[in-house]
């Protein structure tokens, strides 16, 4: 399983990377300077141990030899980079997108989202992806400062949420080897208009506790994971 | 601490009513019929203790007397309901409104949420209600079928807004008595938007595992509560 982060010297993404390339995973870290993929892969080394298989490339190399790719771009650019790299998806391959509307991509504060004319920002990655792209999406409850902050066990839950249930369990069986983490099947797709705002209230949340790692589980089962 | 639950025959108030009252807080059930409402104090003496100070009155004349109000109605009948009692609030009496607007609400599904026109059910409200009503939101993520259960402890956080700070810790105080339960301070009154969708979340999440009981609680500091 080769795995590319889109977006991977974002803070999301580059906690995405660490944790990943720390159990093993093999992961190209994508940007759109290769200079700035390849310094964000020194530092996750750094951090996730000498020997980790991360390293740094341009976005459309990074996934061009992906089995799945974590696309974790800030709302503004989300739709300039699916376009950018519509030519370059692996047939098949597995997209993540992590990617939360907030009302900072147009000026305003990170408390807030905007609601995406798809409905939500997962949509609208779907509606520029070719038809062969696998979408997920996820990870909005899980904040950047956990994720980067290894070998700390996460202590989060992935909610999942997709219309392709083998998608699903594949990016879950990713989460699983996060030492911490455990992953929740949301449902269809169109659960991101739900599950994106989470972002907005784990960093208002943060902000009212002086906090930087808010993250949410799920209660009421032993075990979540795949059904 | 005298407290009243408007909507008090439906899942989610008689949960708040038999875990209130079983900690000895004096609560009374409203209802739009009597008979009902008495007919609901007495299932939750059944499951709270033959002792616990519950009673059922009207609406109205539950909500006369009390400190501080549950407001647990289905969405279609929350405007209404609001109207209807706009003359009865005792002044400075804090409500706690637990709405979320389910697309059950105009026939669709409960695993699909409408927008309101204000932003949030919550909003709504406080649209509805006279200044001197203090309002708070929440416990969307916190399903019926646990409150239910006692004495089993709730696995779940109340996570509450508003633009009261006062009145959420009063609220909050009433959740810290129940147990299992802590309380997470998500903010001002229009976080409802993000919070209220959750219920239908965890209605998806039920449905998918087979559970009654999903829940969600935050991650990341010991305690919540009060900052």
């Amino acid at each position: 399983m080769r795995v590319a982060i889109v977006g991977g010297t974002g803070d999301e993404g580059f906690g995405l990377a660490v944790r990943l390339a720390a159990e093993g995973v093999p992961v190209t870290i994508g940007s759109r300077a290769r200079d700035r993929a390849e310094d964000a892969a020194t530092r996750a080394r750094e951090r996730a141990g000498a020997d980790a298989p991360v390293e740094g490339r341009e976005n459309a190399e990074a996934i061009g030899d992906a089995d799945l790719v974590f696309v974790t771009v800030p709302y503004a650019g989300q739709a300039d980079t699916y376009r950018s790299l519509k030519d370059h998806w692996p047939d098949g391959v597995i997209v993540c997108d992590t990617t939360t509307p907030l009302a900072s991509a147009v000026g305003g504060r990170a408390t807030q989202v905007l609601r995406p004319w798809h409905g939500s920002a997962a949509e609208q990655a779907r509606a520029l992806l070719p038809k062969g792209v696998r979408l997920v999406s996820g990870f909005h409850s899980v904040g950047a400062e956990p994720l980067t902050d290894h070998p700390h066990p996460v202590d989060a839950d992935a909610l999942l949420c997709g219309d392709d249930a083998e998608a699903k369990v594949a990016v879950g069986e990713l989460v699983e080897r996060i030492p911490g983490m455990r992953w929740v099947d949301c449902g269809p797709l169109e659960m991101a208009r739900i599950l994106e705002p989470l972002t907005a209230a784990l960093i208002r949340v943060n902000k009212r506790y002086g906090v930087k790692g808010a993250g949410l589980r799920f209660s009421g089962r032993e075990g979540w994971g795949a059904t």
